[in-house]
């Protein structure tokens, strides 16, 4: 909380949703916020100019990538984050556990912090909670992320209790570790589904001096339901003075219930990700671009959307015809659309709060979601995938 | 030469250069100009509005590849190749000849035509001089090119022969096969190195209403100094009021050959077919980004670049990072830098010739460019890869 050149201030309050306003030395984040990833510190497929048009105004890159590949060193030497990557406001980095723990093999954990083999070339490699701040300090990120041990969504209570206190122990170890100046440091709650257990690991986390806190653990292969019951019961008791975000999520019936529930920031690599499988986002749910029923279509991706790629004489058929092709400008279009479908839904949701009818906003979205559109059934928004 | 808004016109000649200019009903081209190559309706990596911005204002599709897939109706459905492609300039087609000799198997070729297998299916096909002319109006291009046979570079005298008898009888079937309304027609000239048989070809072809004439059957494999003779030997020959295109060459070096010899349009997909393995055309020679020497360098491609990815900040660092985890962003800069470089090259000499001093120009930046730079060895130019 006394990170210098790091604030967040709530402006409205709707029930529990917040518009907020984060302040990093890298500029302002309004916030309800959606973080795109730059897993390798590049959006997949699209540029940073391409990135801030979709309304974005943080980016998020991996450190268990980077550090693998180029280097925290190499990125240090080519000026830190916001210069190699060429994304000129607020960046977080992750601490790197949760790829050690869903990437990386031969992983063995102990209470000084995890021993792996990197996926990249089988080397070992060892992360603790001291090296993930130091290799964050080194990427130069504006807000850094606490090293957490993240059990899997089918882990058992014990499991689950178990991490919780590792992380708790891991938390205190990253909070006394230097970081780069002017770079503030968010703490992660654990506890799976168990309320209880998120109620009480809040409690100790909310205890310590974090700049910001995180809710790790969810979108992790649980039932939707359970995920929406925890940010429910748990969201609006997290400390209201600091910036609440929720980890890995991106899934829009997903930001929705996260914003109801009074969570300020998100990410998710589901935008791109599902681009790459031929997905778009639209008001009307979820559609598929490789429908032969696209094929001789004139329509946009979504004809209710403003974004650059619905207005601009990209036909359905065309993207289905560069789609199958294996063309890398569907891929690109695709994304682009999807990144500036959740900037525009957390612009909805920023106004509805302002407006004092969130929860409205919220109801009439989810239906229109639901209908689905000319472009295919309106299948379930998909479990969030993660990098 | 009686395509009604089809018109060509040289402003200034250089010894056998010319400076010229070209009217389609979509637009005007600057010559000698460089044609980037959209073999799907797209060019590989790039949105239509960079291509644009790279100085070209011509754009060629492959026949063959949109014939079979999505379908020349379904193209036609959707606006024709301009609105299908967004491309709202000058567009060529070639005949799909080439991609037939080249690509499909089973090939068998009777004096009507040829019989062979989609690479795409399996399905047998069949392509003759009417029916590629009447596939090409219905895609719609600016300049549709005549339905020729290319033999292989190293194919013997009796097959060239053979090939130029086929080609001019096919010819003249194409001229006699109605056209889109205001589309141009342009000849093919065979006669592979010979250059005997080429100048006796170039005169049959001359002789037809063709609203230019191209150099077919080089860059297929043979020897540079054999191509640049033929070039010298027969371009300059060609009727002077008529465009003169040089079919398949986009390296730097025979770009400028063409030109000396007094070439007006080339097309070639190697600045996008380099890029994708991690090649840069540049001022001073090919650069390959892969390379380890650039890990840590803060430089762009090409310091001498005043394009689009050479000003905005990526390093080759971030490149060669982005380009060794297989990150589409590579690509995309690599691809635009190439065409930009090659949209400059064509500026150059374009000025040059305005200039009255094109050869000296011509000696200047071959010297360069054979020179190498910080990035890499002088490597020779490669031949030119064709889609």
């Amino acid at each position: 909380m006394k990170t210098p050149g790091f604030q967040f201030e709530v402006l409205h309050a709707d029930g529990a949703a917040r518009r907020g306003r984060l302040s990093t030395p890298h500029g302002t984040v309004d916030t309800p916020a959606f973080m795109p990833v730059g897993t390798h510190g590049s959006v997949k497929g699209l540029t940073a100019e391409e990135v801030a048009a979709t309304g974005a105004q943080v980016m998020l890159a991996n450190t268990y990538h980077l550090w693998l590949r180029p280097g925290a060193d190499v990125v240090n030497a080519l000026g830190s984050l916001h210069a190699f990557t060429r994304w000129p406001r607020t960046m977080l980095t992750d601490s790197g556990g949760f790829q050690v723990f869903s990437l990386a093999s031969l992983r063995k954990i102990d209470d000084d912090g995890v021993t792996f083999r990197s996926h990249v070339d089988g080397a070992m490699c060892r992360l603790t909670p001291e090296g993930s701040i130091r290799i964050q300090a080194t990427l130069g990120a504006d807000i850094a992320m606490a090293f957490d041990e993240c059990p899997a969504g089918d882990a058992d209570r014990a499991t689950v209790e178990s991490a919780v206190a590792r992380t708790t122990r891991w938390a205190q170890r990253c909070l006394a570790t230097p970081r780069r100046e002017g770079q503030a440091l968010f703490g992660i709650v654990q506890g799976g589904t168990h309320v209880d257990l998120r109620h009480a690991h809040l409690a100790e986390i909310a205890a310590m001096d974090f700049d910001g806190i995180a809710l790790g653990g969810l979108s992790v292969g649980e039932e939707t339901a359970a995920m929406h019951e925890v940010l429910a019961e748990v969201a609006p008791t997290m400390p209201a003075a600091r910036p609440r975000y929720l980890m890995g999520v991106g899934a829009p019936r997903d930001l929705i219930a996260g914003v109801l529930a009074g969570i300020d920031m998100f990410d998710c690599v589901l935008p791109t990700r599902n681009a790459r499988n031929g997905q778009a986002l639209t008001w009307h749910g979820r559609a598929n671009i490789k429908q032969s029923r696209n094929q001789r279509s004139d329509a946009p991706i979504d004809s209710q959307c403003d974004g650059p790629c619905c207005t601009t004489g990209y036909s359905r058929g065309y993207l289905r015809h560069l789609f199958m092709g294996g063309e890398m400008v569907a891929l690109r279009v695709l994304s682009l659309h999807n990144l500036y479908f959740l900037g525009a839904l957390m612009r909805g949701m920023r106004s509805a709060i302002e407006a004092g009818r969130v929860r409205a906003w919220a109801d009439e979205t989810l239906t229109r979601m639901r209908e689905g559109d000319e472009l295919g059934p309106a299948d379930d928004v998909p479990p969030s995938p993660k990098s």
